[in-house]
């Protein structure tokens, strides 16, 4: 079994929806033959890693088929994603994708889709860390059950302090909450807020990380452009119910991020508290706000639709419990964040091709 | 059987809760004798109007106890509603209360409550009129069924033309939304609003009304005080979800009616959305946004809590109806409206014995 060999059996072996094999497209890397023994690495974009499964069995059948039923086919992954940004940037080198979630206003779940986001881009093989940005209530504290610990300091090789994340659930998280303890937080709204809030965001020492997630403040006002002109992100999700005035809110967001001065690219939008699910009628869905209204909404900014979120919600618990509900055992919501997030990774690879990194805003200060 | 042995038999009589007989209380009018047949009516404060079947089976016991069984006792009642004005005023002439509905923010269901709430009060034996001054979005036409209806206009004596409102479920209805088309509607919003919206109120030709509800626009604006200028609000009712967010604006809301210079007395808190139940499972409450936020709110603020509205829906039907839930078979959240119809009748009364005439607040025009 040569390299080449190996290479010829496996050119038949196609991701679904894609025309190059994973041949032609160069993922297979690291081929190691050991007697009857034969190692390979598929070094596979992060919007294909739901293959993973397929491919391992049509890789070992392909090499069967080639050069018979006792070779021991051991196949490995690397997850690989796409960045429209240069690494070597000094405002938070190494974050290949930050994408900003949204809200037009309070009250829609913004903090718990941005947290259940980033745990579901983790589970599918994502280096991610999670930044709560939102200055009006902090929730990662309270989400996360890291409420009042401190974060560390440390000092970077050319004398700077950083600051650490705290790590859980294999996430970086580090929350404004963190830093302040509520009575101060105040000062993240006066006059000293821009400057306080640009340090923050750029101080914190995230390392290497596919995906940073900012659980922005809700609403559209100067906050926002003060985070957009110091962070280059990626793309923006906006959050909604069907609500009519959380859909009216919603435009208004979808409006302020599509301006000709800010222009970040929108990846699209996620519709939450879509249905009730009792845990006790698990089949049973009530569109207590409306129904589709974030489909609609989507449709007619021509934005990408990225799924829908429902409560689903036992009469034994009141709510609030302190663990996020994709590290619990509540399978209808963690499918729908799993769905959420294959299509963000899609979405943003998507953006990637298509657009050039998106540069820090410039805005006159007022 | 004289008037006076007659008022002797029923001066053991006694509303529960009041330390007067209704005899003292000179509740009783009209007595009338007819051979063995007894005619009399109570006049009935409103906020004891609960109490009718208690009263006719009393009056009934008292007066067969003193005259024999066989006298057959007729009793009619109608009802009285306080009021802290006096009605020969020029603005809103005959309407004894008003009230107007608020909430800090939109979404938290604001005109579901006033239409229903209108009806409630409606059922207890008021004349009620309810006002839909939502200007950013007016509801009234969808709810009950009457878009696109033009109301009449009619010359008053003096030659002043005067807009007749319109009459549904026994309630007179008028709304911004049967005024304007959808997209003139921004003419409320721009340098004329303050004087459309003062003639709006002023010219429609109410008639006698024990209450008048107001749904206002969400949130505290100018239009707030455009409004508590031009009408003396007997008090506000503010409405809010669980929520913490909801919470928060319903704070502001608070807030804002208490400022020194509007200083309209607050009636108190309603809660909607308290819980969802699925028809299917008539028992279960789901607690989808928190427990008791509204109760612990007004609690803080020392205002009455005025009850809890849940959500009850059925996974046949996806919401919006277009009958108000008051006119629908939907028992739970009827009695939840009665039960608040009845307090706030109770806690009106109760800011009229106590506090004097809201008078219209008196602001420098910015």
């Amino acid at each position: 079994m040569t390299d080449q060999e190996i290479l010829e059996a496996l050119s038949g072996v196609v991701i679904p929806g894609e025309t190059k094999s994973i041949v032609q497209s160069n993922y297979i890397t690291d081929i190691f033959v050991n007697k009857r023994n034969l190692f390979f690495t598929i070094k596979l974009p992060m919007k294909d890693s739901t293959h993973k499964g397929f491919l391992n069995e049509q890789s070992e059948t392909a090499i069967k088929n080639a050069f018979g039923n006792d070779v021991n086919v051991h196949v490995n992954f690397t997850v690989t994603t796409s960045s429209a940004r240069t690494l070597e940037q000094t405002t938070l080198p190494g974050v290949k994708n930050i994408i900003a979630v949204v809200s037009g206003k309070g009250g829609v779940g913004k903090s718990t889709v941005s947290a259940n986001l980033a745990l579901a881009l983790r589970e599918s093989g994502a280096t991610v860390g999670l930044l709560d940005a939102d200055i009006y209530g902090p929730s990662v504290p309270i989400m996360f059950g890291v409420r009042g610990k401190r974060p560390m300091m440390r000092e970077t090789e050319n004398g700077k302090g950083v600051i650490v994340p705290l790590d859980r659930y294999g996430l970086k998280l580090m929350s404004i909450g963190l830093l302040v303890d509520d009575k101060n937080a105040v000062v993240w709204r006066g006059p000293m807020a821009s400057s306080a809030i640009k340090q923050f965001i750029t101080d914190v020492d995230w390392g290497e990380l596919d995906y940073l997630v900012i659980d922005m403040p809700p609403g559209t006002g100067d906050i926002h452009l003060t985070i957009m002109q110091t962070v280059p992100v990626t793309g923006v999700i906006v959050v909604s119910t069907p609500q009519d005035v959380a859909l009216a809110d919603a435009k208004k967001g979808i409006a302020m991020f599509g301006q000709a001065q800010i222009n970040v690219p929108i990846i699209g939008l996620v519709e939450n508290m879509s249905w009730f699910t009792p845990a006790e009628l698990p089949d049973n869905k009530y569109y207590i706000f409306g129904k589709e209204g974030g489909k609609k909404l989507a449709d007619e900014y021509d934005i990408p639709f990225l799924g829908q979120i429902p409560i689903v919600q036992s009469i034994r618990e009141g709510g609030d419990l302190g663990v996020p509900v994709m590290m619990s055992d509540e399978q209808i919501v963690k499918d729908a964040f799993l769905g959420f997030a294959d299509t963000v990774i899609r979405e943003v690879g998507a953006r990637n091709e298509k657009l050039a990194p998106t540069k820090p805003i410039e805005i006159t200060e007022r």
